[in-house]
């Protein structure tokens, strides 16, 4: 099987960030891109909560988290810039936000529409040569999520040499170990 | 630094398994060494439950869930076969669970002592190699863990391939991905 | 101390319901009124689902629950009757919803002001002759929410007859038992 | 109907409180006599847990919590008082527990049979008089609980005076509100 190269984001702006960011920019890097509406209930109590923890356990270990709001319905209310900058200061989200940009003729966002995603929220684990290891629409467990990001972290690691020693444990997403 | 080898366990009994099991026997298959009381309520609410999900969630993909029942106080109310199978019944926890054997002259019991345990819940990965990978005390979360597991579990894989096809991918623990 | 009646609403419009009505058309029942805005997020995780709890178990006891939309920041998203009407039609709220009128020059809305309310979210209990019994600023238990109905139910109950008999469990909130 | 006197309790003894006491003695305030097992898991997780809430909340207020431990299998690893002991322990437990007194026979203990309870958890509520006012097999929300104490509560209180004023306000179990 071929891994699929992730597409780029095709997005109409930022938020919380200072400079506008893209794939091709995070190419080293895990990326963890969270797709959701701000009015979508499973994404506000499960989701994004859930990125929030991925952001403070593993962005010290090469993971990058990138919020993608990919709106497809009620545009009116949660289509502004506006309202998803109240969204995101509420909720005290700080990674960066993208927008998805518009679709032609009121279609799916684009960056939603080149990643075939059902709907929100969906949850892409792209590896640091920027290509899609994980793809799923709707709850993942924190368990299921975690084993991903550890596999895809460990694939940067030269392991356990012959000797016996793991230059890899001198730092783990869970501290440091005295030898 | 070097892994330190898993202490083989030292057990007065077996609960949940025909047969007596060893790390030895599971050289090969990853690990998880949950030691527990059975009033230990952090046990209770915390350790037991993720050990299960992790047996639901890994067991198919070569980890091996084993309970340690590791009593250093108590004695009398949860020293006794009787009450960690009236227990293990009641909560409906199903993987093979190991009665650690008492110390010598009310000492801590013998695998908790010879893992230097700081009391329960303790949480350990053991390698395919049988190395302790990971020696947690307290609550550890899903997150951390899965990443743990999902480290050890790339290990064993050889990764993608320089065309970039990835076999691991066909059997993940999420499922086997259409090509 | 002299009980408080509740000011009336002065909205500007409602949603969940083909009809506006007013605490007077609603005398005679006891009312929880629960100021939110869509963008709080104790409002969104813990007093809109305690509402709907209320109203799932106390409705066929003569409980209203009404939700009254206060909208005193972030205006720009989430004043308008479209982003609430989204916001309702994705958390699934179904009982009543007011738009607490804008108030003037910019300041508090205008049933949040005649209330002195602190914030949002707050829940109210009003009795059923129309008075304030309980005005609470943030997070509530449901233990404290129970209670706090009970009593009001209670009230309208005549209570144990002299010989022991007690007409009012023919019908509780919890079922009507056999005798 | 006639509301049912609380049979006495029939207990082989008594832990977290000096003296035995009884339902005779504890006339005058409201009971909550919560049974249960401690290898129960639905007792352990959620009614030992509100049992504990709720003497938090309304002791204070004249509600008596009281545990009663009414063992009915796995005598070997629950039936001893030293079991019972490091249960209450090492879970926090500190309202009066009593223990059930053994059936004749092996039949249910006696005050569970007196109850006519069809297993743990079991939560009864009984009146200032005496009276049993509601008897729960299983999960009881807090919301229908706290309305049910919340009642009988309201019952000792004389209510509104004529002239509005409310001296019950004058101190509920959330608080005394300032006039």
């Amino acid at each position: 099987m071929k891994l699929k190269p992730a597409p780029e984001l095709t997005v109409s702006g930022w938020l919380n960030t200072a400079e506008p960011t893209s794939l091709a920019d995070l190419r080293g890097r895990i990326v963890l891109l969270e797709a959701f509406q701000m009015l979508c209930p499973g994404c506000v109590s499960h989701a994004l909560p859930q990125a929030r923890r991925v952001a403070e356990h593993f962005t010290a270990h090469g993971v990058a988290v990138i919020g993608l709001h990919s709106v497809f319905e009620h545009h009116q209310a949660q289509g502004s810039r506006e309202a998803l900058a109240a969204f995101l200061h509420e909720y005290r989200i700080a990674f960066p936000v993208a927008m998805d940009a518009a679709g032609d003729g009121g279609g799916l966002p684009r960056t939603m529409a080149a990643y075939a995603m059902q709907g929100t929220p969906t949850t892409i684990l792209i590896d640091r040569q920027g290509r899609i290891r994980r793809h799923s629409f709707g709850a993942v467990t924190d368990l299921a999520l975690g084993a991903a990001i550890g596999a895809l972290l460990a694939e940067g690691d030269p392991g356990p040499a012959p000797d016996g020693s793991d230059p890899a444990m001198a730092c783990t997403p869970e501290g440091c170990p005295a030898p």
